[in-house]
């Protein structure tokens, strides 16, 4: 491919040159005297971007998949109940890994585009008297679909019920771009992985653990497979012990970590809600030029939709994976494909980590040429047009808001 | 600036990671055994870029300026007459400098916007019965108004009337983008620049010398000023016989000939063909997207539009400057200004190096944008889309072309 | 810090320019149309650096712990039985770590500084006519002593015994560096890392399976928890079966793929046998040196000693973590600790991966400047000394095997 | 060659990563609105190196040699007189471009290894009654043969004399390294190249120009050649005045310059004083070293070694260039040859820039295993120990005093 390839997934995203420079250090040892000095101050300031103050922030060599078994390993033992649902590749997928591990899960089912309702959760909650239910699974923006859940009203929910379960969320492609609190939503665990809204390499798992979780596996003793010592790997109590020291229990991926360094660095200069305001505003272009093409997103609740990737529906005539394939082949633009139950329906464009208004005219640049050869029909032009009208009135906006 | 910075400026162009990657190497000695194994090659494949195989390419550190310079002071005394053209600020710097050095300088004056005529060094030349002209500068591309000359025709010309002078050729915008022949066009001085065709940092004064030209330095002895050794750091006689044991006379940039090294290979592995023809699809892209914003070209003969930078004039109601402003600070997006008697008039996209379509396309989105935000007037998308059509027809045709 | 930091520690170790340039790429879509044409000769050729032709190798964001883990947990359900020794700080965690999986470990306790012999092994098999052993695990290589196990042996005495438990290896800091034969020494999982041999950053756990257990880990169907999908992140069969096609289950971390693809063509260029032969040469330097100073490695026996780590042992008198602080805070150079029941008996010096000569004498140097600001007695010079005298008989050698 | 290479060669020295990551950035417009930002600062701070109140600092692409040429057309016209000495490779060709300028060169001719006297420079000033000599050359640190000039001496003797000569130092491996006052000297211009005490990649001439010169160059009104516009790519004026608005007469490299600004910061963060005493104590332990082989420096007079770069007589029965050519091609060691006068008599040892004691100690190490290969009598281990020795002094003082 001549000239740069155009990265449109929901992750990995984008990398910062500063992110790259700054993991482009001479190897070192992880036991040295001053080591602490580095990684103390980078996990206090983690919990600044899950916005937990009484929470823990661990980082795990690993993906996404890591965090969503840590959480399940370190509070579950086999044939605890969890409550989730499936609205898209990977919720399905967490629902799955826990099946897998030998717990009791009940799903809700919806139709891919669909996102969970609050009802839905809130009928099974509501007939579990018994609490049997020992975690409710959340994911708050389904990558596949571009389709979010609303964790806090879960949340209020809950409380409303009064009942006990801890609340997990997969914030993978969610955490850092589209706003999250993790005490103010009372989440027991949050999953985020470094290839997203931290803008770096794939290669860390990075899990909030609420302060009522992390006393819970630091009272365990001597318990085997499911949520003591058997943890293994992804084990909080002992990661977190060694963390207190400002070391691990084993070696950590450092490159990665100075890269998290300064990824944090830089959403904290941003401002994490002006990060949420870039994300919206991009993701709003990228919907007026969705509706530009005369075509229509897989999410089917406007209200619902996601802020850090679109899924497009391309309409039964065409396939997909054929606009996926010349815009990759011809053109080295990197759109998503669609996933399961939406294999050659839809392509998605990730807009989220990394990124600014010329980057997403290239990319709906990119998805113009490429439906173009693949004879789907639409005004050239159309979609980047409306996304650049939709941009210069906001920026319009800001700069009379900045006189 | 949040995201990547668009850089579309006729130069420095964008650097393709693979030369960023062969640069990065620990520093090194210049006079290390084996060093000739890599400079050797190096300077000759250099000479498959310049097209020429009797001539030879030297490679100072330095700028394109370097390279001017050095092309006077090695072949010619104070006094000396030169026949160029003005029509843009670097072919008027050259003539300049030509009057700095104490040459005796005959200019072609041109409207800025069209190129110097054949016929207008022609009735120089023919009035030149005595022959005094020893050397006749060409600006192949001026930079400034994206206009080119013809230098075969320049050459045909010189011919026709047998005139003996010297042809210098300005190729720092061309070289690499832009069809160049430097032994079918009877060139005896080729001037380039990493930071243009090359898609390298700035850094490097890249100098094709003829054999004709090689053999003339080589014969002086002990002249001093002019095109003696009072060459000094620009000597082509000195660089040439240390280079053609693969050293150098002064401690060379290392780092920078690994990013040549690399920069040759990839314009090889291209073919220069295949190199000047996307040159001329994504500058044509370029135009169509102008012409679809109602503007037009500085260029104001069609036939030498240039194939590595367009200057697109404003109109007398708009400030160019103030499209660049806009550009660089809302959106990250580097544009070229408009330089000495243009200026205010036009912004210039750069489109060379290592470009393709969609990198074409973010650029113009930045124009589309910046223009909105200064209150030009035009329908949003329609240079985009126009670029769009294009490149799909293009698309359509070299996949007609393959089956 | 200023100059350069000289790194010592049996991992990471020190990295390659070559493979920081091979990392230092942009991000991309790990499910781009042509990812597999990375993928599949990139696991083919991990195949012949574990030297396996039946076996299979994957590759996991992960650390060598991980790799421990997915051993236990792919192959062995809760109370089986396992055999193993404990001669140091690694050997010991992974014996704690099967405990913690709820397994029945039976654990050779030896001093530290000694090997488990072959007969502590053949004892227990031996005593074992039920067969209730499921596995047996060999650190190939302790870290924290360096004292290393005769893997080919205990594979040996298993096959006269016609023992059918599965032969596990810790080769995390012995693959790519010491001789390890996946296929002759019948090894059934062997765990690398990416920080030792492989010369990359920490964040990868490489594991060869064999043809026996990934048949059985394919067979298994819906059991839970142990070896069944219970697995989860680190599960083989999926794992496997993703990577059939050229993909993965979940997002890699695709950096440092690319690291180890340049690994690993290092690797195959030097010659493996040839990366072994070197790593002997080295360590053999640091071995005289340390008996130029007076001193003696942790390692009792000189048969069991480690090509990829010394530890030495500083006297009753000295506490080596002075050494270490010294050597770090004064002159930036970094070593290992003793670790558990050797802190402050001993530092480590590491000496595999990219590794020369000169890089050796730089750590011994650093080793002699700390030494003498802690006060131990030794002769200035001759550690190093007896190094260069070592290093370049050896040159003359290979110069005289070369005529 | 396997593991890192050993650059102890006077320039290129080693690079800090921190220089290394300042220029791996994305190209950018030199041109950009806001670089005065940038580069007005960087000009500024460049003047504390220089240790220059009044005077300006040049930055031009191109190398040391390129600033020796710009000291001598800024300033000089043909036939103008020059003084300088001629006692090593560079200061010798130095005074040949003088007289390849056309300029009256009267050289001080000194054995190689000795350095000029001041009474030898004053002898020929005080015959100058009629003041023809417009400048004295001093080279402030003689590369070739590691014999330092006291400037500070010679601008005393100046005064004296009342002799009005501007003064022209190369401060090309001495300024960053070695003491250097600009103003309290009364140096009239001062060059120095990015690769040696900068600690970065060659590409950058860095010219220091008094106020008195500055002045002169910009009343020039239309001269040619020597030292008017004919300065062509080295006219201070035009560059100054480029300068003092933040841009550049022409392209500058500005990755480069990236680098500049983080050397700069670095010498500012350790301290010039600070550097300067840490070269001298590298510089003590690498001459303790040869003295401990039982040989000698090339310098003559103690009072007149290099900090920078020790050259080691290897004695009438061996090659100096045989422990070149092993240290080089069995070790990857690079070390400087003897140029000149003292080609196959001499090894160099640079020492400068980017260094601490474990990296000298590292190619002392490479020097005793290269001096070995080729039967050059001394005692294993004595260089290095007798550094070890001198540095381990040093540090028991450093504590002392610290107390």
């Amino acid at each position: 491919m001549i000239g740069n390839r155009t990265l449109a997934v929901p992750g990995p995203t984008n990398m910062p040159p500063r992110i790259a420079s700054a993991m482009a250090v001479p190897l070192e040892d992880h036991r040295a005297p001053d080591m602490a000095d580095f990684i103390l101050p980078l996990l206090a300031d983690l919990k600044q971007i899950f916005r937990t103050q009484t929470g823990t922030v661990l980082v795990f060599p690993g993906s996404g998949t890591g965090g969503w078994e840590a959480a399940l390993r370190n509070t579950l033992d086999a044939g605890d109940r969890v409550l989730g649902a499936s609205f898209g590749q990977f919720s399905m997928l967490w629902m799955d890994m826990c099946r897998q591990l030998g717990l009791n899960a009940t799903t809700i089912e919806c139709n891919w585009g669909d996102a969970p309702t609050i009802d839905a959760y809130r009928r099974v909650l509501e007939a579990d008297k018994s609490h049997s239910i020992k975690a409710v699974l959340v994911c708050q923006n389904e990558t596949a679909t571009g389709v979010t859940t609303d964790v806090a009203a879960i949340r209020r929910m809950m409380d409303d019920l009064g009942h006990p379960a801890m609340l997990f969320v997969d914030g993978v492609s969610s955490i850092a771009a589209i706003e999250f609190n993790m005490d103010a939503w009372g989440v027991d665990i949050a999953v985020a992985g470094s290839q997203k809204g931290f803008m770096m390499p794939t290669g860390l798992a990075i899990v909030g653990v609420s302060e009522r979780v992390m006393q819970n596996v630091q009272e365990r003793t001597g318990r085997i497979y499911g949520r003591s010592g058997g943890c293994g790997y992804w084990d909080f109590a002992t990661m977190a012990e060694a963390n207190s020291t400002g070391y691990f229990p084993y070696t950590p991926a450092m490159t990665l970590l100075h890269g998290l360094r300064e990824s944090v660095d830089m959403l904290q200069e941003e401002g994490l809600d002006n990060v949420f305001a870039r994300h919206n505003r991009l993701a709003e272009g990228v919907r007026r030029a969705v509706h530009g093409w005369g075509l229509r997103p897989c999410a089917t609740d406007p209200a619902t939709v996601s802020d850090t990737v679109t899924a497009i529906v391309v309409g039964d005539r065409h396939d997909a994976n054929a606009v996926i394939r010349s815009a990759y082949r011809n053109y080295g633009v990197s759109f998503g494909g669609g996933l399961g139950a939406v294999t050659g329906k839809v392509f998605r464009i990730g807009h989220l980590g990394w990124l600014n208004e010329t980057m997403v005219l290239q990319a709906l640049g990119g998805a113009e040429l490429a439906m173009r050869d693949v004879g789907i029909a639409f005004e050239p032009g159309s979609g980047v047009g409306a996304a650049v009208t939709y941009f210069t009135e906001q920026q319009a906006t800001s700069l009379m808001a900045a006189e």
